[in-house]
């Protein structure tokens, strides 16, 4: 038998799906779910279908959008002649609140990843070579996560740009090894911009 | 100019709404969302929109149901003649993980707070007094949470009950005093059921 009604239950296993929610805090957020007004829990139920629906891959790349290009790849002031190349949109998101980098982004979708079943053919590497070979671009700075995955993944996209005759180079070890970009802060974020390497 | 594109800054609102989730716990939530697939983001909205439409109060007790009356009330092998008188659902919850109590139970919908905002008129003070009435309830054991709105609910319950010739009483300080109902351990609260004394 279960501990609470079944709708309860229900809405409490949809609340652990989500990254850091156990048992007790999912049904705290279903009991709080209840005490909303039926006009805020509809907001709440739309919000999730409009992100769900609206949001996808910008078509040059691969970073979120509710537009047919990302914000970034329509902005004519940014630099096209560099590309950033991230795992996800989050990175994004952490290398544009330092406010130094005028570049464009290359959102890979993840890196390769034996054990989790990721090959490259799985990330947007071939629509990043396509973009590298249009001849605008002199530099890929590749700032994947500084662990294994990320590294291997650094390495495997600079040795199929370099011979294009474009510049590869990797963020400086300012990130934290074994960190999480998306938490280092600005001041680090920064320092890793400044001392990228060439690979 | 927010960080995120408009989509997933609805959602990530949304979901700081929910006690216990701070900015990025809500945009990582956000972004989980966005890696479901269709069909289980529609499965958690709708999981919304029916937890807030088909649960309500029992009219009997004042438990969430998502019936007319709540399992615990229409359960014939409950003891009618004992009345467990607790602030909320999650509070029935945790005095049934016990499985030593076997009467019926009232849930208040909250405690007499000034600061709150809530009145004895704002809790379902009248719905009980009402049970208490019919002849059947022999003891009226009240279980408000072990601090000052719980104690001065359960002293002004109390003062109405007795006139009427039935036992209250308070579950024993085997709670932690300023602590939460809803997060005692089994034995304690056990403890807390057989020690209870009379007002």
């Amino acid at each position: 038998m279960s501990l609470y009604i079944e709708p309860i239950e229900r809405l409490s296993e949809q609340f652990r799906r989500l990254p850091g929610v156990g048992k007790k805090s999912a049904v705290r957020m279903a009991f709080a779910v209840l005490e909303l007004s039926s006009d805020d829990a509809k907001a709440f139920a739309d919000a999730i279908i409009d992100a769900k629906s609206s949001v996808h891959m910008c078509s040059v790349c691969g970073n979120m959008t509710d537009g047919d290009v990302c914000a970034i790849c329509a902005d004519e002031e940014r630099d096209r002649s560099v590309i950033c190349v991230v795992e996800d949109s989050r990175d994004v998101v952490a290398l544009e609140r330092v406010r130094e980098y005028n570049g464009l982004y290359h959102v890979l979708g993840g890196v390769i990843s034996p054990m989790a079943g990721k090959s490259p053919s799985d990330l947007t590497i071939d629509m990043l070579l396509r973009r590298v070979a249009d001849g605008t671009v002199r530099e890929v700075i590749i700032a994947t996560n500084p662990n294994v995955e990320g590294e291997t993944t650094a390495m495997y996209i600079s040795k199929l740009i370099t011979p294009l005759g474009v510049k590869t180079s990797r963020l400086a070890y300012g990130i934290p090894v074994g960190g999480d970009l998306e938490y280092a802060d600005e001041v680090t974020l920064n320092r890793a911009l400044e001392g990228r390497r060439e690979i």
